[in-house]
C-alpha cells in the first residue's frame, strides 16, 4: 500500500484529543479508523453526497465490507492531523475509499487506510449497481484519477 | 480471508454494550477492532505472555503495523460475541494474529481480522528477532498449526 | 452521596477492557458513566421495561438531564466490576437512578452515580407525568425503598 | 447550576464527530464530559500549566473526585461546539473547574459541568495544599473571579 499522494484532492483536519491517547501514550490503533471515517464523511459532504441518519431506510444503502490499515507512526496528544481522502475506484456494485493521515506540521505519515464499500438494495440486502448520481458526482470531483472498471475487486 | 475455524483453540466473550451501537443501530466498524484486541490480550495472558504497562520501557517492544478486517454481518446491542483468537505465524521479526468474531447463540459470522505485529528493539526501534521465550510459548500452545517460516510476509 | 448499599437489589458485571484504560494506566473518568449506563439498561430489561431504538418515535420519551458522579478509586485493566443499580425515586415527571461500582473481588468502592431523568411528551417535548406502567413495574421491584413523593427534586 | 457566562475568559472548539453520535441520533451523554475535559486541558496549557504523561510520577498529582453535569440540549453530528472553561475556586487542597458547552452558531446551551479536583501527595496519596505556582498562574489568569477561600467545599 503505497499511496500516490498527488491523487488526493480533499483533506480534513482532526486534532488528537487527550482521551484518544492510550496507556502507551499514543493514539489507540482503532482510533485512526475513526479519523479516516471523519475524512470520508467530510469528503462526501464536500462532493455533495447526502450523508444522514435516514440512509438506512432508503431504497439502497452502503455498507463497509473491509478495512485495511497500515500503521506508519504513532500520533500523539496535541498533534493536528491532516486526513487525506479520495475515492479511488467505482466498480459495478462497490467502490473504494483511500485515505492517509499525516501529522500537519511535519507531514510525518501516520497511517494509510483502504476501505471497501458495497452498494446494497435497501430491501433485499443484495448488491446492486452503484447509483448513477453518486457515480457522476465522484467522477466529476475525482476526474481521471478515478478507476471505473466494471469488474469487482477480489476482496482477500 | 477465509479462516479455518478448526485451528482456533482460544476464545473470549464480549457483550455488546449499548454505547457501542451507532446511529445506524449497529456496532460501529472500529469497535470490532477493539473486540479483537480484547481477544488478543486475553490470548496472551492465557498462554503466559506478560502484558503490562511497563512493556514500553523494556528491551524490546511489539507494535501493530497492519490491520485487515472483513465485515460479514453487524453485531447488535445485547448480543454476546465469541472472539476467537490465534497466532497463525511467527516469522523472523514479525508475527500474525488472526481473529474472528461470531454471535454466540447462532454462530453468525460477524467479522474476521488479521493483525500484523513487528518486534522492535526497545532502544533503536529497529525490527529484531521475535523473542525466543515468546516463540516457545506460542509454539507450545498452537502446536503444528503455527507457521514458523523465517521469511517476512510482504505487507501490501 | 453515601449510598445505602442494602437498598440495591440488582447488579451487572463489566470487565475493564484494555482500551478503556487511559494514559495514566487507569479507567478514564467518563467511562464510569458508561458502566453505570450498562447497569441502568440491564436493570430496565430485568424489571421488564422495554428499551429499544424505537423509543424516540414514541408518545413519550425519557431524557437524562443530570449526572453526578463521585470517583472513589480507579479501576484498572483486567478488573471485573460490579455495577449496582436501583431507581431510588419517582416524582411526578422525573425519576432518579442511583448506581455504584465496586471491584468484584475486594468490593473496593470505585464510583457512585446519581442520574436524573425526565419524562417528556413525544410531540411537545414538555415534561409529563411518568407513565403508570413504568411506575408500577419499578414499585413492584423496588418495594418500600422507592420514594414516590410528587414534588420534583430541585436540580442544582 | 446557573453559570455566569461573563466570568469565562477561555474557550475551545470541538466539532461533533460522526462516531460520537449514538443510536438516538445525538451525542452520547458521556461524551460531553470528554468535551469538557478537552476544554480543561487546553485551558491549563493556555495558562501555562504543564500537562503531561509524567505527571503521575511527580511529587504531587491531581485527581478528579467528582463530576456534575447538566444536560440542556443535545448536540448533533456536524455541529461545532464552543467549550467555555474556567477555574472558579481554589481551596486549600482542592480546586473547581466549571465549564459549559454551547453550539457555536446559535449559542444554544448544550451542557454545564462542574469538576472537582483534589491535589494529592505523590507518595502518600494524601491531600496536600494546592501548589503555589499553580495558584499563582490561575489567580493571574482569572483575577477577581477566582474564589480562594481556604475551606474545602463539601462534596455531596
Amino acid at each position: 500500500m503505497t499511496m500516490d499522494r498527488s491523487l488526493f484532492k480533499f483533506s480534513s483536519q482532526v486534532r488528537v484529543r487527550n482521551y484518544e491517547v492510550d496507556w502507551q501514550g499514543i493514539v489507540h490503533n482503532a482510533t485512526y479508523l475513526l479519523y479516516c471515517e471523519v475524512g470520508r464523511i467530510e469528503y462526501l459532504q464536500h462532493v455533495g453526497v447526502r450523508v444522514d441518519l435516514s440512509t438506512i431506510q432508503q431504497e439502497s444503502r452502503v455498507v463497509l465490507v473491509r478495512n485495511e490499515i497500515n500503521y506508519k507512526s504513532s500520533a500523539k496528544f496535541g498533534e493536528t492531523l491532516n486526513v487525506h481522502t479520495r475515492i479511488s475506484a467505482i466498480h459495478n456494485t462497490s467502490f473504494i475509499f483511500e485515505g492517509f493521515i499525516e501529522e500537519a506540521v511535519t507531514q510525518r505519515l501516520v497511517a494509510e487506510n483502504v476501505a471497501f464499500h458495497v452498494w446494497l438494495d435497501g430491501k433485499t440486502g443484495e448488491p446492486v449497481r452503484v447509483n448513477e448520481e453518486f457515480r457522476n458526482k465522484i467522477k466529476k470531483f475525482e476526474g481521471k484519477a478515478l478507476l471505473t472498471q466494471t469488474n469487482e475487486p477480489k476482496i482477500v
